[in-house]
């Protein structure tokens, strides 16, 4: 249950800041609308109707907070910088989604970047092994020297870059790694280049850091990857960070080196350009294409930090583990302001850590049978959506989403919903007439698409294309196709 | 080897923004001495002597970024938020002594805020069942829905206080939830209202949230409990934080229940003020002190935000969890901020945080024990120290340390130290010449002490106080007693 991310199952009428009646500790769910809002919108899933209290613990604590506040005029106010953030949308949704499945309603959830597979055996044996001889404790800020002497290992072997364990900084996931970096070499007033779509979170991450976010529009029939001449006239003396994704969340898509090396010439004229490159998908990719490491390029070493982790590739996320590795001076920076927020990463997960990397090149035969297994589904759902008409495609070269363009089916007036009148709109009828939880592409900073997560089973896939095919049939594309 | 804190074992030549010769890959430890640095100070261990490389490849690889910076220029400045944040001078300390250990120095590291205990078998059995079973995905950013059940359960039983799953926030330790909760109230300006001596990270807090700290001293004499007059005189409509910690780290105070009253009431007076009260050592604690939870007072839930946490009760610092309680409006706050920065915490680590809370009524026998063995170890240590001339004792009522009165050492000088001209001086000078590391108080806002963790066997410590006082010897006290 979400409800420290501010999305929350609430009847329809919200519980906030706005004037409630006094009594509401014993309040049931008699709306048959149960909502999940963000700042922005609110989703309903209309046909969810149930009588049984959600949370009326939450509802009777908002109502003792808010008389308290009547008495002792406790000032609530928020800070600005958690005002203008907006919460992460993927976690939200997918926290939602989850609450939907426990309150009974048959939600087939396809919003989470989590692989659906187990963490490899060797793996958890090997945090199982830290925790059985006592490997439960504080590890240094930076993570331990065996870790990220493994990661310098992988990094040289696989990614053709050299670092030195100074030069490494272990954190709670990648998430952890790019917020700090982000803090750590933007100053207010400084921007961040971020191509859209985006993962959620790098925008908001520029704003915690006073920064201002750069949005550089990419198109679906360039497969989502940014033209440099797009990137060269945005560029100015304020521009601090670009922040590439390859394989990239949401669409997919993987740079290609040559179209790297043409953006690391670009990047090479602009001496306060720094790049943070977020290869976390990089395992997951689909021959002929391949990763390149931003920072093995010509002259990118010292301006690249080079963001990876556990979760995706190895199962692993909910051990909590990513690393940064780049230039001592940056990745210092970033490890003192780590030193002040969480400290170390799970000693256990660390343990864990250095096995995954001890499975063989990229991985070994435990992550090339599940990026084989996301390759079907992919070809799987390429295929079927290949058929439905008003969809465009760019095939993902990589990850394991598709971004899929919907917009044909923008306009229709559907009872109960209004007119669908962008992704936000579509995901809430998918989720309500399909029971299938997609997320809208607007969250990525591109309104025409949806993200499919394909991290599930390949019959659950198929059952989700039908439900969302079915559903759309009362939303004739507005451009036949 | 802390080098992401930017401490880092180093020849005394520091390699950073200063000129450095074109060529070090090949130089090797030849000075005499090991220091590690902050933005403060430099610590020397000068009786160390090696020649062997220590960080060879370090070298090589801060020479060739700066080989690549003569070429590149690139801009290698930070953000003002980072060069003002000091790193954690106690989790540097701590890795700078496993540091030397590696390195062949038998040194006695009584710096680490850490127990010597493994985490209880039952603790350490859920952690490896959550593994086995595959409950190794991401969890809701809040935490689990029964971990967040079974903290209100524990909340409502020991510590007097109503809470609902939504507002309880679940983080990757204790420090990660009083961070989000400054950023969360904390506006630029603010003042938040710090007792010294208070753990090194809360004004680095503040200051990360663009807030004013505001240091109120206190004194041995008195306990280091905070004057509720001096509190009454520093209010203002700036402050907005009061963060209060007991047990105390650094200096093992309780605050008794009356005392807390009198500051609650002032608290009341002031509507923006809220209280973190910072509970991580609430079960280790010495009768017949108790403890209180400042939200049980009257009138005060809806202005304190409760911090908790496994590691010091739980043995169990190296699985990161900790957790913060409150009115659901800023819990939700700290809970965005979290969304986007690291999710939350370790699905294996909240399978082990539940089983703590099912031991008993405060741990249970488990942390009865080490309650029993940290009591005794204080009473030893309390008796030695007693015994030596010029210190200042005030007997610590909880927590795992001492917070001693040395400064009648001051003022001595020393041959290859100079004048000990405070505690940071006598830290240095023990660690040289005793082999025993501490952390000097002026990191806790007092320069008058020094802080002693007694989470060791007593045999260790009994050993390091004779080498502190071996070593004292040569310091004799200015101020005779």
């Amino acid at each position: 249950m979400p409800a420290a991310a501010s999305f929350s199952i609430q009847p329809t009428s919200r519980i906030g800041n706005q004037p409630q009646p006094k009594s509401l500790a014993n309040v049931a769910l008699t709306s048959n609308s149960l909502s999940f809002s963000s700042q922005l919108q609110t989703f309903s899933l209309k046909s969810l109707s149930t009588t049984r209290q959600l949370h009326p613990q939450g509802f009777s604590a908002s109502v003792r907070a808010e008389i308290n506040s009547d008495t002792m005029q406790v000032d609530i106010s928020l800070s600005p910088r958690v005002n203008s953030l907006k919460p992460s949308k993927t976690m939200a949704i997918t926290d939602q989604a989850t609450a939907l499945v426990q309150a009974g309603v048959p939600v087939i959830r396809l919003a989470a970047g989590e692989p659906d597979f187990d963490t490899p055996i060797p793996i958890a044996e090997a945090g199982i092994n830290a925790i059985r001889e006592g490997f439960t404790r504080y590890t240094p800020n930076a993570g331990t020297l065996e870790l990220r002497t493994a990661i310098c290992h992988k990094l040289k072997e696989e990614n053709g870059i050299s670092y030195t364990p100074d030069q490494i900084l272990v954190s709670n996931g990648a998430k952890q790694c790019i917020l700090q970096a982000v803090l750590a070499v933007c100053s207010p007033g400084d921007e961040v280049i971020i191509p859209a779509p985006f993962w959620v979170s790098y925008p908001e991450m520029a704003r915690l850091a006073d920064a201002t976010p750069v949005i550089l529009p990419t198109s679906i029939s360039e497969n989502f990857l940014l033209d440099p001449k797009v990137l060269e006239s945005t560029l100015t003396e304020k521009s601090r960070l670009l922040i590439l994704c390859s394989p990239s969340n949401p669409t997919g898509s993987v740079y290609p080196r040559k179209l790297l090396e043409q953006i690391a010439e670009i990047v090479a004229k602009h001496p306060r350009l720094l790049v943070i490159s977020d290869e976390i998908y990089e395992h997951i990719i689909y021959a002929p294409a391949s990763h390149t490491s931003f920072a093995s390029l010509p002259g990118m070493w010292d301006r690249t930090l080079t963001v990876n982790g556990f979760s995706k590739a190895f199962a692993m996320t909910g051990w909590r583990l990513g690393y940064l590795a780049g230039p001592k001076h940056f990745v210092s920076a970033c490890g003192k302001i780590q030193s002040q927020s969480t400290s170390g990463a799970s000693s256990i997960s660390q343990k864990a850590g250095v096995a995954a990397l001890g499975l063989g090149y990229a991985g070994g035969e435990a992550v090339a049978n599940m990026v084989k297994a996301f390759r079907e589904r992919r070809d799987a759902l390429v295929k079927s959506f290949g058929e439905l008409g008003g969809v465009q495609i760019s095939e993902p070269q990589g990850a394991f989403y598709l971004f899929l363009d919907f917009s044909s089916y923008y306009g229709s007036k559907v009872d109960g919903f209004g007119v669908i009148n962008g992704s936000e709109a579509l995901c809430r009828y998918l989720l309500d007439k399909a029971h299938v939880a997609l997320v809208p592409g607007d969250a990525f900073g591109d309104d025409t698409c949806i993200r499919i997560s394909y991290a599930e089973s390949l019959p659950t896939l198929e059952a989700a294309v039908e439900r969302i095919k079915n559903a759309l049939v009362a939303l004739k594309p507005a451009v036949p196709v």
